[in-house]
């Protein structure tokens, strides 16, 4: 092989990151070991770092390194609303989109039986016990809308309806910016049903 | 801040990576702590293991954790002719393409006085060592054709004239499948001018 076994570990590691393939991982490796070994160490310190401090938030699952989350421990936040979504990443996205001051439940997944991704898997228990509380007024469904998310979403209703307590669903339909003529099919259906009067 | 500081400071650093950019990094973040751990601590100690371990060989100045890079230490390579390149990057793609059997020197960058990158720099003094052992017949310039790249073969190329040894520039011009309508300027009229009896 023409290049040295320590370095083509290094690229076959990159790989692991997501979009990265092996050119990527040629330039990136390269990269570090040419003009950026500082950087370089930098982030395999605070890679090893991250991995070993940053668990789940057992309030609400996210991920974060303290036992409470920032979001979970905010006072201004109001704690009769839950929004239960699939990933932190979709927190993010909520948050820069606004307008939301309730808290956050992150399932870390979504329910996928054929994966063996089961109702514990997506942290159920510890979701019973947030309903448990008793303040929680509402539960707003935030899943994607993929069979999967869906799957999950009614199943989470399921168990929060049985609770008396209010079960709701984000809204689907044509995205601002989106043009008609460019959307699937199954939006559009979906649109045309859930139409409000104005 | 909504993100914990450890999961920030993971994606701040992630961003040394050439083409990643603040979505990529928080992609990759969440992607290595959500499902990744193992590959993620694998990278870290990498990382470390191949920044401490490369150096540049001794021979020909490319990126291993040998003393003298198997290139350079291969038996079977052409030892009276040597290829000049600018990163090791430049060698693999040059091995990919086949056909060429000598050695290679690496001058890992070019010279480039405005960001005080001289001869030193790029390794001149090895460089004139290599040349003084006697074997080599011939030096083949293959910086990249821009304008620093073309400065530093024509540096190297008066350093290996002075020695009574055969400097050549591999050749520039249209490339295979290209289409001349889609081509610059320079490309073309440099393929006029290099033009060959048929």
């Amino acid at each position: 092989m023409l290049i040295s076994p320590l370095i083509q570990n290094l690229m076959a590691a990159l790989k692991c990151l997501p979009g990265v393939g092996p050119k990527s991982a040629q330039r990136m490796a390269f990269n570090i070991l040419e003009r950026n070994r500082d950087a370089g160490l930098r982030l395999s310190a605070l890679l090893q770092e991250a991995i070993h401090k940053v668990k789940n938030c057992e309030s609400c699952r996210i991920l974060c390194e303290e036992t409470i989350c920032r979001l979970c421990s905010h006072h201004g936040r109001d704690r009769s609303i839950l929004c239960v979504v699939e990933t932190p990443a979709d927190v993010l996205a909520l948050e820069q989109a606004g307008g939301y001051r309730g808290q956050y439940f992150v399932l870390m997944g979504r329910l996928s039986p054929l994966d063996g991704i089961g109702p514990d898997a997506i942290g159920m228990g510890l979701f019973q016990e947030r309903l448990k509380e008793g303040h929680i007024k509402e539960v707003i469904l935030a899943t994607n809308p993929t069979v999967e998310g869906e799957a999950t979403a009614h199943y989470i209703a399921e168990l929060v309806k049985a609770r008396n307590i209010r079960a709701t669903r984000i809204a689907h339909g044509v995205p601002f910016g989106g043009e008609l003529e460019y959307l699937d099919g199954g939006t559009l259906a979906r649109a045309l049903l859930a139409r409000l009067v104005v």
